[in-house]
Parts: structure tokens; C-alpha cells; sequence
């Protein structure tokens, strides 16, 4: 099985013999907008153990949730870990392509999976008391789904839900969160690293009722999120412009993206997405080749063939500023012709 | 069950109506020497995703051992609760008194527990097959002790042994990494935030043969440290003379301490230790009691009666530095006449 992930430009740095921060990453899904931090973090107090109220109570007020609905982890994927564990659940509905530490903590755990393909046959029935998890945009195209219909599906099934919507904040689109009293076993997670710019830090969230929460508490260990990730997490939230602009400027670029790829004689398709990356799928070339050819730029791209349901005709690449995509520009028009 | 642990100053300084930086805490033990640092976090780049080579190269190194000998956390906690969950055993024996995370985790995953108590029968018996837990030195009173004879009592009754040596840093004595090729079931267990002064920061590891480490990282999400805290710790460790200052300045302040603490009339007992806090034991008071008369000098010790086998009668005191200890000479000599 192969879980290669994007974003280890350590190593492809390496690879192509350049140092690290030459690179060009469009292989990695982080926000290229950063919000305004005004802490000193070079003279925190690091001394005492943390007490994560503070950061509960930004998180909790920037997702209009109260603190006891919602658990911290150092990071989405350790999130995904945990409720596959406690979930006590033998049957799980993926909606493929996704994220692959979804299929990965599945297998660890001992889950039969059921792989839905959410491009050709969303509707797919699903079995009775499942673990049924979304991406909701979804990864690695990006698109919003209304979750309505389907919400309805899986709760007829008696499924455990777990929606997915660390993409989210990049658009306007409403929130499940907003169900999660109307049905005891729905479960938002959140990624607070990829809105935030900052892979570096470790915060995630599971959101859900309280009892649900009150549950996962007792299972956790006393600390486990870093003081310098909580107080750089409280500061970005204190920006207020960051949302809006990150909004904004994502699109716009997103757009400029789009607009470019399609010129490309080597572009079959680029998918609809309401996030800060888009999908693509190459005609006469394999995204190894697609990738080589993007070297000399120092551009690193995210090759997709090991999602379910794609190959290697799939690409991923990320939005950043309008210097980087010029750069992607001219390499396309000189090395694709 | 109460797992209350000490160093929540920010509870404490609510509770006595002061600022957290009032607070002189003498509840956490935390090395209160601080390595040299020599990065700018404020220019950390935090927006690739973490690749924890370099930190874990920097870690394997300090403790003379290959990579592959080691996991790393987000913490010691953490890895407690990983490996509690990892072994399929039914019986667990904990040295106790002892961090109570390994209470905690044994109880969670419902392991029938013989408590054996270190200092009335550290020799008793223990089950076929069990999970063996000592903290060596252990807390909260810090002795040392030779592992040698009971690792070969352990290894007769083919236990699963986890050794938690979070405070050997402080010591001049030999690890029990040594007998990591020797014997297939044996873990060592380290903190990285005790001797590194450094509470906030969650990095904690596990120290085995290959083939456990591989085990144990199969299982792991590909992300769980801050890239805040592995700069942090790699510039730690970089600081040649930190090791030997720690070990010295703590053992001369800790002697100092001892004395102090021995003219008190209310201290019957103070407990032999190699590490950065002493245990007391009180007499004709109680430890809430003697909290208290330390709240007018902003003290906060960690009461002891949540461990097993001790009771009201117990208190843990961090070493500190001189000015600290001279405010805790000030403190029982006015308060406790």
C-alpha cells in the first residue's frame, strides 16, 4: 500500500538537489495566506504545563460552538486515529477519492471498507450501522457537496457520520456543525492547519455533542498540544481580516489557476473546486512526467495515482500568490509545448 | 477517581487571586534550568509539513542509539496511552506510588492491576505475562533504583517491561537503553519536557529493539509533533554544557532544600532523591494545611494524597533556584513556628 503523502519537500529538495527553501511546494493544501500573529513567541513561557481553556474557548467561539462541544488533538490525522479506535464499528463507507489517513486508520483497525467513488455514484447504498466518513470540500478536487440528501441517507442507516470539513473555512458555505444535536452520532473534524497556513502546527478538532465529546475526553491523554501551536492558533484568530481575505484572494487565484491550466494542450479537465487547490486530469502525459517536466521551475506538484479511484493521469495542484503562478505560467508555456 | 496533577498554576493563581506569573511554583517538576536556544521561533517556517529526521537523528544521538530505535510523541502521556493500547495483555503491575497516566491508561483499557508498593515490598510477585511499569527514577519521590535484579525477575515471568526514565537526565546513572537488544519486550519511556525545562513543549519518546519501534510507527499518524517544538528541542540539545550544569546546579539546590526542609519541625521524613524534587513526608499537619500557610508566599507544592499507598501526610517539592528557595525558607520559618 502506498500512503505517499505531498508536502515532504525536505525530501524532494533532496531529490532534485536543491535546497529546501528553493522549492516551489504546490504539492501541499496549506493556506499561502498567513494571518497576523502579534506574539512574541521566542519569550513564551513554555516552563508551566498548558492549560488549554484559553484555546478551547477561541476555538470554540470562532466555530459558534460552546467548549464542551468540541475536543482538541495535536492535528487532524491523530483525530481520525482516535475515533476510529473508539468507534466500535466493523463496517465503514469511504467516499473515494480521500484523504488517505482515512483508509489508512480504517485498515489499521480492522474495518471492512466500502469505497464509494463520489464522482460516478455518490448514491451508492451503504450497509446498516456503518462508519460512514466524507470530505466535505472534498479532497483532492475541492469540491463543496450539499450534505443534506445525504446526511438523511446515512442517519436512515443509523450510521456513525464523520464530515470532514477542514476545507471549509475557504468558502462561504454553511457548516454541519450545525446538526449535530439533531443526530447523536455526528462528528465535524476540523484541521486547523491548513486554513492557518501552518503544517508546522499541530491543532485539530472533533466537534459533536456534548456527550459525545465528554466521551472522547476520558480517553485522552492530560496534555498533548504544543504551547507554542496554542498561542500562535489564539493570536491568528485574532485576525480578523484573515478569513475574508483568505476567502477572497484563494478564489481569485484559484480562478488565475484555472484559467491557466486550461490553455494547457496537456489538460484534459480541471475540477470544480471551492478550495484552495485544484484536481486535474492530464491527456497524453503521466503526472510522473508531468512532474519531471516541472523540475527545472523547482515545482513540486502533488501526483495523485494512490487516491482510490484515480491514477496517474491525476494531478493535484495547490493556489498560492501570483509570483508563484506565474512561475507555474511560464513553466507550462515552456516546458509543455 | 481523582487524577489531579500539580503545575495547573493557572488554576492555582485564580484560586489565590493573584497573576500566573506570581506564582512560585513548586508543584511541577521541571527543570528550572533553561538550555540556550539559539533560533528565532518568530521565523520559524512553519508552513511545510514537518519531517522529523533531523529531530529525531538529534535525539537518537543524545541517547547513543540508532533511529530505528525510537518513536516519537507528542509527549510522554501520549506514549503511554499508545503502548497501553498496543499490548494485548491482561495483567498490569505498576510500582506505585507512580505518575498517575499509568493509572489512568491501564484502568482505560481494562487491565486488572496489582498495585506493588516500592517501598514496603518491591520484590512481591507478579503475574505470568504481565505489563511491568517503573519509573526509575521514579516519582514523586526520586529514588534510584538498580534495575539490574528485578529485570531478571520480569524477564522469568516474561513480562512486558516499560521503564520510564523521564528523570535520569538529572543523574549520573546508567539507562536501561543497554538492555533494549537483550530482551524483545522492553520499552524505555522518556520525556522530553522535565529536563528540558520546558512543560509546554510536547515531545516524548519510545526507545526499543527495530522491530517494536516499526511495530509501534505502522500504527502512528504521519503527523503529531509541532515543528515549533522540534526546532525548539534540536537547539536544545545542541547546548554542549546544559547536561552537566542540570545535573550539578539541581543536586546542590536539592541538598540545600533537603536542609532546609529538615529544621522544620512539621517534616518527619524527607525521601532520598537523584531528581529535581524531594518527597516529604509531614508530621502533626496536613498537606492541604501546609498548602495553605504557603499561599500568602504564592507557593504551590503538589499535594501527594491522589497516589497510591501515600496519603495527606505527603508533599512533593520542585527544586528550584536559590532566590526560590530562599522565599521557601522565609515561608516555613514565619508560617509553620
Amino acid at each position: 500500500m502506498n500512503f505517499k503523502h505531498g508536502g515532504d519537500i525536505t525530501e524532494f529538495a533532496k531529490d532534485i538537489r536543491c535546497k529546501k527553501d528553493e522549492i516551489i511546494d504546490l504539492s501541499s493544501n496549506i493556506n499561502f495566506i498567513k494571518p497576523k500573529i502579534d506574539i512574541d513567541l521566542n519569550n513564551l513561557d513554555i516552563l508551566s504545563y498548558p492549560n488549554y481553556n484559553n484555546l478551547k474557548k477561541a476555538i470554540a467561539k470562532n466555530y459558534n460552538i460552546n467548549i464542551n462541544q468540541l475536543e482538541l488533538f495535536n492535528g487532524a490525522s491523530t483525530a481520525i486515529y482516535s475515533l476510529f479506535r473508539e468507534f466500535e464499528l466493523t463496517e465503514c463507507s469511504l467516499y473515494a477519492p480521500l484523504y488517505l489517513e482515512y483508509k489508512k486508520s480504517a485498515i489499521l483497525n480492522g474495518y471492512n471498507i466500502q469505497y464509494i467513488n463520489r464522482f460516478d455514484n455518490i448514491y451508492q447504498e451503504i450497509k446498516e450501522n456503518s462508519l460512514v466518513v466524507f470530505v466535505n470540500p472534498s479532497t483532492p478536487d475541492g469540491e463543496f457537496y450539499n450534505i443534506y440528501p445525504l446526511l438523511k441517507k446515512w442517519i436512515d442507516k443509523n450510521a456513525t457520520i464523520l464530515i470532514d470539513e477542514s476545507f471549509l473555512d475557504f468558502t462561504y458555505f454553511q457548516s454541519a456543525i450545525k446538526y449535530i444535536n439533531s443526530y447523536n452520532k455526528l462528528y465535524i473534524i476540523k484541521s486547523m492547519t491548513k486554513f492557518y497556513g501552518s503544517a508546522g502546527i499541530r491543532i485539530g478538532a472533533i466537534i459533536s455533542n456534548n456527550q459525545n465529546i465528554e466521551d472522547i475526553h476520558g480517553k485522552e491523554p492530560l496534555w498533548k498540544i504544543s504551547e507554542f501551536d496554542s498561542a500562535y492558533i489564539q493570536s491568528a484568530l485574532k485576525d480578523s481580516e484573515f478569513n475574508q481575505k483568505s476567502i477572497i484572494v484563494n478564489q481569485k487565484n484559484r480562478d488565475r489557476v484555472i484559467e491557466i491550466l486550461r490553455r494547457s494542450r496537456y489538460i484534459e479537465k480541471v475540477y470544480p473546486s471551492s478550495a484552495n487547490y485544484v484536481l486535474i486530469k492530464l491527456k497524453d502525459i503521466k503526472s510522473q512526467e508531468f512532474q519531471k517536466r516541472l523540475i527545472p521551475y523547482k515545482i513540486m506538484i502533488r501526483e495523485c495515482y494512490n487516491f482510490d479511484f484515480l491514477d496517474s493521469s491525476f494531478v493535484r495542484i495547490a493556489i498560492k500568490d501570483d509570483l508563484v503562478i506565474d512561475k507555474l505560467m511560464e513553466a507550462l508555456c515552456e516546458s509543455f509545448i
